[in-house]
């Protein structure tokens, strides 16, 4: 067996309070199938505990159903100012907890690899990313709001990236894989070194 | 019934993920009594989402055992880094959904408010916090680590803070009490003024 691939389906999730992307993603030999993707949502109007509880029941729910082998989630920026930050962490963190509560391993992933992983280029714009996203998964519009096309970003990038992980460290592996593997790194490396920088 | 007292016991969080502290209290006649405190601690080396994971569990083996009637949480303050919120809500996030879930109710309280409830001066120290709710629990020393203390103060804040907020809106309510509310009402409006003001 020289199938390093990742357990499937992946879900990946855009955390947040208002609307929280997921996208969940398995292969079917070259192709990317998109099992099941959206947005939950909690009303603004509501008090933030039973925001809270409402997101975790509505994760709970994606989590048994989907039952999924992979969570990705984006990494949070700490550009961003605290009051984005609590509202992203408060979220995230019940996302983070369900996925570890049923052993699930989580792996983060920068915007700039996800963005790397889907369109090869680790500054594309948020349009470049839904148009191959929805070409990747054989959609026929874009995913509906961006927020689950981010979701079904990182679920590819985890696809896609996790394997060559493992590759570079496992002791199987194609000369066409470990290239492959290499020159991928590097730009993750480039793309991830540009990211700090700014 | 001229009673407007809160529910009992009460449970206050200072909500974090290395140390998040917790204090429980009820009363007996004019006696407040510390039914359970302390501090639920995460292995600072552990992968993010397990620590997220022991902290619910522990959240919900603590709303299990001491089945509070109120959750006292403290206001996150936007000043801190973003870095620090994510980690702070992450954690508040967890206990704001537990409480939630079964339906107590939650109120949060800015660090000024704690402060005037317990010592009667919203500018008092961490030092002076302490003190009193060693005085005011009949404790032999004062709880530590200090996320302990700050959790029972919490606590205390909600049950003395509570029934005058409640007189204030409902029918009853002797003379005396409206006096108390309405000075304690200006007290607590002053403590906030000069908070948003710094």
């Amino acid at each position: 067996m020289f199938d390093a691939a990742p357990p499937e389906p992946v879900l990946g999730i855009d955390p947040g309070l208002s609307r929280c992307g997921y996208g969940v993603v398995r292969r079917e030999g070259q192709q990317l199938v998109p099992v099941a993707f959206g947005v939950m949502r909690t009303p603004p109007d509501m008090a933030l505990p039973e925001r809270l509880a409402m997101l975790q029941a509505d994760l709970d729910d994606l989590f048994d159903e989907v039952q999924p082998a992979a969570l990705a989630v984006e990494r949070i920026l700490f550009q961003v100012n605290a009051r984005t930050a609590i509202a992203v962490g408060q979220a995230s963190g019940l996302a983070l907890a369900a996925a570890a509560r049923r052993g699930i391993p989580v792996t983060h992933y920068s915007p700039n690899e996800v963005k790397l992983a889907v369109t090869g280029y680790g500054a594309a714009d948020k349009a470049q990313v839904q148009a191959m996203v929805t070409r990747l998964c054989n959609l026929d519009a874009p995913p509906s709001p961006p927020d689950a096309a981010d979701a079904l970003a990182l679920a590819i990038c985890h696809l896609w990236a996790a394997p060559m992980r493992q590759q570079t460290g496992g002791t199987a592996g194609a000369a066409a894989a470990d290239v492959a593997t290499s020159s991928f790194e590097r730009a993750v490396a480039a793309a991830l070194a540009k990211e700090n920088a700014t």
